[in-house]
């Protein structure tokens, strides 16, 4: 198993990321204009980009502290991975601890999400920090696979 | 072992980024301005920063295909890693397939380095596809850790 693993600081409150994070308007300013379903615990989340969708059942959501996914649908190299973003307060930063884990293998797919939720994640710190983030399909173009 | 992957697409020809990545002046575009040493085969090239420098030794480096590092002076974590750089030609684009590996512990230093080296390879694609890319001390802040 292996693990994509990312660190970002948002100068703004863990309660203010974790919004983003759990309300279907954060998750569109951020991720994909096109989210829906319900991301409250139990819930599931369809996420909708142009080549397909991923739909994450919320594992766990600890206001200000944790939110954790798991892939329900979607790719099949994602299908059982948990995606996990835990939150910190540090000087005046909102640090997120990011984790896409359980990836089987290390294929060419991965080294591509791997970039591109470095991406989103920006777009999350943007967000929160201005009120406009990058979502898609207004995403940041990395490749020939977008 | 953990490895840090990611993946990028650069609208330009392989030998535009091979340059980019053994040339003193192409590092020095996309890294760190303050970039010095001797890019080719078992020389050493040191990478300073703010906070401290990186001394990578050149293990291998084949034009338009592969650029490999050892990490042989920097912070404690790094020294050992290998950094690598695989080129390929795909449709339009020339593939930068990237992994920065060997980490010992998955710690939280690794998760910040993870998404700096996802924000210098938009720097390095940046830099080929337009002339200017954004290296240190003109880099993009993600947090605290810079």
């Amino acid at each position: 198993m292996v693990d994509i693993l990312h660190r970002i600081g948002v100068t703004s409150s863990p309660d203010a990321v974790y919004t983003a994070l759990t309300t279907v308007e954060g998750l569109a300013g951020w991720w994909t204009r096109d989210t829906d379903g319900d991301p409250g615990v139990g819930g599931v989340v369809r996420f909708s980009f142009e080549p397909g969708a991923f739909d994450m059942l919320v594992l766990e959501a600890q206001p200000g502290e944790r939110v954790v996914w798991e892939v329900v649908d979607g790719p099949e190299e994602w299908i059982g991975t948990r995606v996990r973003f835990d939150l910190e307060k540090e000087d005046d930063y909102t640090i997120v601890l990011f984790r896409h884990e359980g990836w089987k293998e290390p294929v060419e797919f991965m080294h591509h999400c791997s970039t591109k939720w470095a991406t989103f994640l920006m777009s999350l710190k943007k967000l929160v920090e201005t009120g406009t983030g990058e979502p898609a399909p207004q995403d940041v173009r990395i490749s020939n696979w977008h």
